[in-house]
């Protein structure tokens, strides 16, 4: 292990793992062992490995909430990856508050765990012959084993980003701003959402940070100030939620409700029951928020 | 770390986790962090994250099983917690025979491991303005996260267990002893099981330990003096076996046995089959156990 | 610990589990407890305990992959065992070209990393009554926790292989090599081979190892020598690919194409799309593989 005598910080040993590999086959163990094989420093931490096949967007928000869990001393490996072995770049990111590297393809997968830890500081691309890299050889279908663990193991064991690959410009960085629902003042102020995730107990989580209704609604904010209106196939037509809660055990058992979820993301959920079983929704299902006073 | 005078044993490291919370989502990722953000010292390890939602009672086996395979210096973390954010407690408990910790909901989820190591030695609540978990806010649908993590790291850093909230009396632990099969005299002794756990080769395990049958029995107990009944939607009607046996393998492929499992519990297999498919039963199946002689 | 004064090399720390134990239930967290309780030096490595239970092929070959990716220094636990409890042997076996030792049933799980890493400098038995075993009682049905975590705990502290039972003739191992794709001549040089693992983005991999067909084409081999022909039921009828490719990127999305996929296997894939569902086939559909020139 190198240490860097311009940073007196020691190099991450965590590397947390999040992926869409699924967990039947050898994905997972080919990559761990890619890393534990190059360093033994490296701590490896499942977060998750079921983000549905080749979906950036769930994969990022997991990561993003990950990320905001995990503390310093950390390089997150992400692995969702549609254009793998085309010409889409491999990235090792740098955030601003934290000592803490993001890896993984340049398609937006990594952009929201960058922004929730202040944006980024610095940027490399990962290419295949670079010098922490060349060691082995790189399976074109698989990036996740041959060029990314490679630079997570370099990086853990103290490396310079340098010999990653070359400097990459963070304004270049690939970004799916549309990931987030979008703000409409007509015909009445209110956020175009959808589903974005629905868990095992059936929440349904929007694409809508509760913070943005804040940033809207200034000193007017109020929990009673919120409301969500969707169409529930299962209820034959549209339901109305007026207001936010604080928790699930806020309501009687089967009550419909809103709130701000652990992730910081408006919710819906059913109190000792399922939301997504209720309404008969599925991921991608619109969801209007409106802003009312 | 600290370490306490008074008791020389290092602090535990070792930490499982067995939670309700799924595979697919950053809830497994964010408890995680949260743990290894607070201390580095600690070790984790996943036991199972896919205990039926909200199904205490599959929770509680599954940790009492794991616990009594990990020895000395492990703090069990488990999360089945319907009633998270209502004026259920959270507790940290040590159990009389080995240098462990259990923490969770008070539920009655944890009381079965505490039973297999001995009972309880001390009970504490952990409160979230007690010192050692103040330093970071609570979501109050995220206790795992944001209450039992800290308790669980403040525990592997040797901090005192007063910190945590005030003693709690052991004999106030919510507990659930109606989960184990009832015992009846008449019309013949017999218990009252039903089918608790269903693993993925089809065994079905029952709601019965193997001790309950010699404690009663005692020296007349015999392998042969146990008949097990039940009725089968699949085979059109009641199925019996009689006697306990060793092994899967001590049968005929296809042979329907009665054995003791690993668990110490009663399991219902179907040699080199699935029971379950079998018989045509899910788990709360009722089982009548007969003690015939 | 203890070091081999012969071997300067420090005992393996790493330890790779791969099982068919499934995700729900605490045979897993057993697992672990009964190494972690006798071994705090053992690292933890999940590789995969989804394997379709009882299947030794597919395990065999999770196996393989997982052993190619980590370096020395690991012990690879592996447990498919449908023979648990009868009178198949449990070896633990060390392979010549690594620092590795592979622990399992001998039931030919092990056999594929075995070869994988230069075949076998020595093999053991693993027994009930021998020193390294007997602290506890063996379970019958859970030899994973009762005998294998215990020898896999031995190794990890450097405790000598002799003390796990008797010395194994690597001649007698129990080999499956029928679960490779057999070549014929007639009428046409090809191989009969079948689709042995279905991923979960639909890649279809074969039981075919693309270094076969240089090793009979020889001088000849080209990428565009080899001809893949399958009943394909969604399609209506037989589907054939001419040519192996180098990913998945290299064609227009929804092409069906033959790659060598990162197992160093043949592979069928739709880019961007499923190849299972295209062609509508499952594990064990064959296909056939035709040398042409």
């Amino acid at each position: 292990m190198r240490f860097d005598a311009a940073n007196p910080l020691p190099p991450p040993d965590l590397v947390t793992l999040t992926t869409d590999f699924g967990l039947v086959g050898s994905y997972v163990g080919e990559l761990k062992g890619a890393i534990l094989s190059r360093s033994r420093r490296a701590v490896l931490v499942d977060v998750c490995h079921t983000v549905d096949p080749q979906d950036i967007r769930q994969g990022a928000w997991i990561l993003e909430s990950a990320a905001r869990a995990f503390g310093s001393g950390v390089v997150h490996l992400a692995v969702v990856d549609p254009g793998v072995g085309t010409t889409r770049k491999v990235v090792a990111l740098r955030p601003r508050s934290r000592s803490v590297w993001l890896v993984g393809p340049d398609n937006g997968l990594l952009i929201p765990a960058l922004d929730a830890l202040g944006g980024c500081a610095e940027a490399w691309t990962v290419e295949p012959h670079a010098p922490a890299i060349r060691a082995g050889s790189v399976d074109p279908t698989f990036h996740g084993r041959d060029l990314m663990a490679p630079a997570v193991a370099h990086l853990v064991e103290g490396g310079p980003a340098e010999a990653l690959g070359p400097r990459h410009d963070p304004d270049q960085l690939v970004r799916a701003d549309h990931w987030e629902a979008q703000f409409v003042e007509h015909p009445r102020p209110s956020f175009r959402a959808e589903i974005a995730v629905i868990d095992r107990f059936g929440n349904l989580t929007l694409n809508l940070r509760a913070a943005r209704l804040v940033e809207r609604l200034g000193p007017r904010y109020h929990p009673r100030a919120v409301r969500v209106v969707l169409d529930a196939p299962a209820c034959g037509g549209p339901v109305e939620v007026v207001g936010l809660n604080r928790t699930y055990g806020d309501h009687a058992p089967d009550a419909l409700i809103a709130l701000t979820g652990s992730s910081g993301r408006l919710e819906l959920a059913v109190v000792n029951g399922s939301a997504a079983r209720r309404l008969g929704v599925q991921v991608g299902h619109p969801v209007q928020v409106d802003l009312v006073e």
